[in-house]
């Protein structure tokens, strides 16, 4: 039946989740150290709100609410639904403890099964596979803000001897050189997809080129140890002043120990490999490293037009073009229309994935959007020119 | 001489920037009021020394400087030419005195006069000509600028009766459609132009229309009384936040006395005319009002392809384009390269000119840009769908 | 034997410290709402850090410290023993958990088991009440910052219901008139005491009177209802700008629900009894409080002066004194020396004991001390005239 | 008559403040650098609005407000009087301007004159003379927020080159001991004083010693070059905090030039006299400096009840008094008892008097008091033991 693929795809998305929380101790799940990183606690609750909120208060008849006050609790920015906490006060809530979230990820999973299994309607069927995609990208986000939470500690725990998302090298190098031309862009397709990434339009590119390589450690290194960090003809007067203020001289987690560059990773703190490609740079890094080597980045249209031809998926890729409307965007009626539009100012788009990424969050067409200032996200640099 | 018209245009923009200040008590040419308005009497310095530090000092055979300590007070943000003070404490300086900063510009002018008299070579007079435009731009600041600091006084005190820039009224109604097509941007012509409308390239556009009108004060009030200012759903997340926390309800200079609102002009305190065109909104309050319109701010090349059948000038008017490098956009080699490039981020572009543009700032290609929170330049409204 | 006491004292203050969390999850040992306000698993582990850095690494021959990292984590602000994380990061520290601080805690009680039951010196065994003092007053504000967090939970969630610190009713009623003379003031004994309780000296004294009763909750609400939070006459310059600021309207910890104030407790939220006796004001409300009812708080010697002939130690009480050093005072040598005096400055004193404070910590002579916003701790307060 | 001094000290008095600002230029008088630094202007408005709504409004048949808005524009901190602008914002008017505001002070000498040469009563005669006390303290301030706004000029402006308020030299040397006992302390005397000066009354003082002398510039390199500021031993805690913050290695105006200690002064920036009298040093420095030196502050009584034998009136110095109400205070009835009490929290007590104090404010009752992290005054430090 149709909708068999859905109940599976949900079931096994829901314990993928939980599986990112085994090497957890109760403490990991609590803390919230800056507004942008939440803790794994508040994902694990705020995915199963989004059902609860989202489909089975509308849609599964007789359903009764887990808790009332967790609207309140676990709403993240839905206007529509109520007032909810300061986003900055998700790690002082104790109560309900993680045993309880727990429970309340059980009662929704078992209602959702009923739902999904008993001939829910399109409209049913559409809302979940919405839910699924957003906790896939909380999953992202549960291990890039728990990795705040545990790089600012200064034991730098290890997660999970066995996770390395960090080593990742570059699988070819060279250019690729794109044609100037009209290109057509956007999601072109029938699976799910986000409504930033439509209506596919067309663009007009000039003649461009980009490096098939990501730009690694060592590339990077090369730009401090030549002072990059404070030649501010590279940098951009809101970068310069961010980098001054919050006194940035290297990636987010990177720490020199006896002269040599270390950072956190989730297995501990570890020498820097130089082949490896870089992450946990900002914006305005990625924009001061691209004018120190005398390149620039990609615009999104020119990276989505090369993507088939380039080997990517690594990390992600911030380009030069701001996160905003495709021509014809529409915001959906609704709770679920807060879902993209709103945040479509003063952010620039990433394209490609990172090691942290969901299989489902790939696709060539998928605009991810961070503040220029972001480092926390394994955010790296491809060249273009 | 080819190069009359410099020196011509050079006296001529000195002296319109003087004869701004004319109604001017020495007492308001001293403060500053936020971090982004600066006073007149750094106004009148700061251009004078971009002629004496990009020019005279390097052109001017045997020129000495007016006072080695000015380039500290009087540099705004030109990185390469050594240190200065912090921009938001240009009004803590009272020392030089107005009378100084006029002697400054006496001595600069008479040695710029003997080098615009006297064969300059093609580059001194493109540095004059680019230092002229820059001074017409300062003139435009310096009038928003001031009106900052006398709006906020509780006298609303009066700069000039005879100065009214703010009744004007929409000579056109109804819509312009454009064609979908391929379409040329960017400046086109052989004049001064400034590198960030460079280079000329193509754009493609589905099809559009524009208003030929610009958003009233009367269709604003409307926005405000139907609670637009409190329905998020209108809202950018951005452009909530910044409204809910400095408690925004109305455009900036907007005041409500005895029901009726009222607004501060160059001629004080007055009632707001329902049909004069709006001004004084930032780009959040442009995208919430067009949102509630069921409309939508329209781009900065759907602006320009249109402009030629628009009637503008009035206001600048909010695109909804992010300020980015057009392709192919290079930064100039030293301080003048400080120009533009570095401020493409952050920002969104205006189009247009208002009533305080001087006259060489007002074509089509020409792209301004502000913070998206910004009120205080005569920012108004164009929709678009 | 003399030094028998210690080591039973020790025995029980180490278990009463670890008896206070027995209700508690894992999770609300975690978080720090406010930078004085530390989590359980800190106060845990900082006492005991207290024994290990003042005893056992001086004392204890051969003692290997538990962990070396554990100085730089829970040191509180002794800048002696070296660097430390910033006060306000104490919540972000996952890792030690709250199992290892236990073993922590059972380490450093076998050592000083050890050490106080083999003929200790006197040098030991001050140190050693010294720090059975230290976490006294730590299990005080173990219990007022746990308060903080579970009372800013919507939630409101319960600690033990068994326990209600709250319902304390004044015994006596009246005034008490002490005439005008010269008094001793400080510590006057042979037991334990802080050296900010030192020298004795001798204060001379206007006749004054205290009232017996310490202000309740109905005659707080009374100056709540004429409106006291808004007449400014009765306010400091300083607590009208603090109020106004963070918008104090009550009491911490109070809510008006349905018309009627309830507050937090820690059996949850309850309505406030008019009759219980006031806590969880700032010193600026109970200036203010003293100055509407016409009269004024005592001084820290008035008070001490009449402490024998007064029922107290419900509520701490504000006097009218700033914490200063006693004629005489001298700060020790070494880290045990920064315990008190380096804060005496921009704090005012409170006398008496609440119902959180532990036994030992309740003498006549005791001064504690806070910021005069301060809201957190149970402080009440004592009318005089 | 006995009123003929009264207006022979206002007419003084009046010119006397207007005398301060012979110096300025217009420009001087506009801007506020710290909202605890108020300009020229303001403080020339002020004290005429002072005198206008205290005795011409209430007193003085027929008077006519010269601007109703002056009152919002220049009252202080007297909320009995209604609202008033931002205390930080006082820099920001331009209108009136500094013509005006001398018509002002015309208009209100005029009829303060008219008042007081028509036998005013003794009710109108005390509160003239609040108010000619009063504008003296504004002298002061006058003098003290001036220099802040000169000293922070990069280009170190001279006010007058004959006025030289930094080079006053001990004249005695040596110990003063002071027997143990009880002694008078506050206001005893029929002239003028304020309410905080009262009400005499008896303190017991254990013995104590004075320097005889403050201390040097000479003195206080010593401790810089000892590398005081960074001995944490001898700070307190908040004061060691602010340092940090703020970058404070020095005093207010210090700059070291070449490997030699300057300052800022009224002549302009010049080398540190070794052997001149220190100031503009904080309470917190005041208290390091003297720890460092094993001594101590003295409190207020030790310095009030040692005056007589001291010579005093160079600087300003700290007490380790907190500003509190004498036993007996009093605060007054409508806006005059706003003038003391309501301060007295979190400032610390300055004993004697600075250069830039004007005679009527120098006698041994005399309280200052200013928080105690500000350095702008002339304070200076005097050991005790």
């Amino acid at each position: 039946m149709a909708h068999m693929p859905v109940a599976k795809e949900f079931e096994h998305t829901r314990q993928f989740t939980e599986s990112l929380c085994s090497p957890l101790s109760i403490e990991d799940y609590q803390p919230q150290l800056v507004d942008y990183a939440s803790p794994p606690k508040w994902h694990l609750a705020h995915t199963t709100w989004f059902f609860e909120e989202m489909i089975l208060k509308k849609f599964a008849a007789g359903y009764s609410e887990y808790d009332p006050e967790f609207g309140y609790l676990f709403n993240s920015y839905y206007n529509q639904v109520g007032e909810r906490i300061a986003r900055s006060a998700r790690g002082d809530i104790t109560k309900p403890d993680v045993d309880e979230v727990y429970l309340y990820r059980k009662h929704v999973d078992k209602h959702m099964n009923d739902v999904l299994e008993n001939a829910p309607t399109e409209e049913v069927i559409q809302l979940a596979i919405l839910g699924i995609n957003h906790e896939q990208q909380h999953q992202e986000l549960l291990l890039t803000d728990l990795k705040y939470t545990l790089g600012h500690n200064p034991l730098f725990p290890v997660y999970d001897k066995s996770v390395n998302l960090v080593n990742d090298l570059n699988s070819e190098q060279g250019l690729l050189n794109i044609d100037e031309g009209l290109y057509d862009i956007g999601y072109d397709g029938t699976g799910f997809h986000f409504d930033n990434e439509c209506e596919r339009h067309k663009v007009y590119l000039n003649a461009y080129s980009l490096e098939k390589n990501l730009v690694t450690n060592g590339d990077y290194i090369e730009f401090i140890e030549d002072n990059g960090y404070n030649k501010f003809e590279h940098w951009l007067d809101d970068g310069w002043h961010w980098m001054q203020q919050n006194n940035i001289q290297s990636p987010l987690y990177w720490h020199k120990v006896d002269g040599q560059w270390h950072h956190y990773t989730f297995s501990g703190l570890i020498p820097v490999a130089t082949d490896a490609i870089l992450a946990h740079v900002s914006y305005y890094e990625a924009f001061a490293f691209a004018s120190w080597k005398g390149k620039r980045l990609p615009t999104e249209f020119e990276w989505e037009v090369a993507s088939d031809q380039l080997p990517w998926g690594k990390r992600w890729e911030w380009t030069n073009s701001a996160y905003l409307p495709y021509p014809g965007f529409k915001i959906s009626k609704g709770a679920v229309g807060e879902y993209n539009g709103k945040f479509m100012i003063n952010q620039m788009v990433l394209r490609g994935a990172s090691t942290a990424t969901a299989k489902g969050q790939s696709r060539k067409s998928y605009r991810n959007f961070f503040h220029p200032h972001l480092q926390w996200q394994y955010s790296g640099i491809r060249l273009a020119q």
